[in-house]
């Protein structure tokens, strides 16, 4: 499509439809946080009732999140291909492709907690369940607090988050000794705990994403990039990052 | 900058310009791959020989290839925003930006590696040096071949690449059971051992990577997806996504 060179209502009429562009790709960007907070919350409450049934569910819905990843792109690449948008409003674009790579990513990651949920409830006794879900629930809060900052374009709150996210790291690395104490008391737990070693990894993987959603809201509110020196929980030399 | 409304010479000028800026991008991405190669190396290295001077040069090159992405992103972005591509050229754009995202996430991976080599090799006795090692080279391979097969633009080459993924899976799954065992027999190994086998799944998320980098290939070339029915490893019921 090439855009007719002349002004007046034409070209309100173009603003006005970019506008709607942008408003399109936000909302997609919302529906997709919102289905990775059920994804979320869904593959925990699986773990915490070792229930297969539910896990198997978020397996599968799952796929959902990756078509709306397809379709944010899309819609992103059009956008800027027909309306050549600058300065903001190409931050919005730029971002929000950004924003929805993490999002699948973090659907990616709430699917493998579900896997390792079904391989675990097969392989023996579950060491630190509850542990697990508290830090779970934490990551969770995290996710909800950064997609209401993006909705609101909050960069407080969302800095808030990335600073918060140290928390997360703290309760990977005590979570990680625990396992690893379990397992050395109870070699029947080694398998299930080496599972476990790897949700909890997952869990503070999705931290980290969250931190980058909080990144791109800086960078599309400010123009810049938020810096390289988010604190990080790194005690005892056991750096999990 | 507005694209002046003339045909001919000046056309002819525009198009080469737009094809300067393709041939820069994919001299930039080549450059990220085979910054991305020699960090794999050497991590490997480095794990090897139990050298944590080596290892430490490795976590501070990484920065390099963050920076490279940068690089990219702001060339892709600003490139299609004032030459409006289509088709094939829009695709390659695209897909530039996230073969970088993903090289710099290969990066990442191998600092990560390293950043576990200095762990280790505090922590105690370190168990499948040479298994990891074997599967690290297998993956550096397969990582070679898909940064040859993005130059030359071979689909073959790409579609060989992500069937042979297969091998890295199972060379996982097999790794896996080994750190496992070990540690069931010796739970002086468990330390040691829970923090090889984040190694081995990094290498394993090392090879998913490259795989993403021959779908971007095909689709690249062909303008359509390679499709979501790869061949993975999950011999046992161990799903190690």
């Amino acid at each position: 499509m090439s855009v007719p060179p002349v002004l007046g209502t034409m070209s309100k009429h173009i603003v006005s439809s970019f506008d709607n562009d942008l408003i399109l790709v936000q909302a997609k960007i919302s529906e997709m946080g919102g289905q990775c907070e059920e994804l979320l919350s869904k593959a925990l409450e699986a773990v915490e009732k070792h229930d297969k049934a539910l896990a198997k569910r978020v397996i599968e819905r799952d796929k959902k999140i990756d078509t709306l990843e397809m379709e944010v792109e899309e819609l992103v690449v059009t956008t800027i291909a027909l309306r050549q948008p600058m300065a903001q409003d190409l931050r919005v674009l730029i971002s929000a492709m950004k924003i929805a790579t993490t999002l699948e990513r973090i659907g990616d990651l709430a699917k493998n907690i579900s896997k390792r949920t079904l391989t675990v409830s097969k392989a023996g006794p579950v060491p630190i369940t509850s542990s697990i879900v508290r830090m779970g629930r934490a990551t969770l809060a995290q996710l909800s607090e950064v997609l209401n900052a993006y909705t609101a374009r909050d960069t407080a709150k969302a800095v808030g988050v990335w600073n918060r996210d140290v928390d997360i790291d703290e309760m990977y690395n005590a979570l990680f000794r625990e396992v690893v104490t379990y397992m050395m008391e109870d070699s029947r737990m080694i398998g299930a705990g080496s599972q476990m070693l790897f949700v909890a990894k997952n869990l503070e993987r999705i931290g980290d994403h969250t931190t980058h959603v909080s990144e791109m809201i800086y960078y599309i509110v400010n123009g810049e990039l938020l810096g390289d020196d988010r604190p990080k929980g790194e005690p005892l030399g056991l750096d999990m990052e």
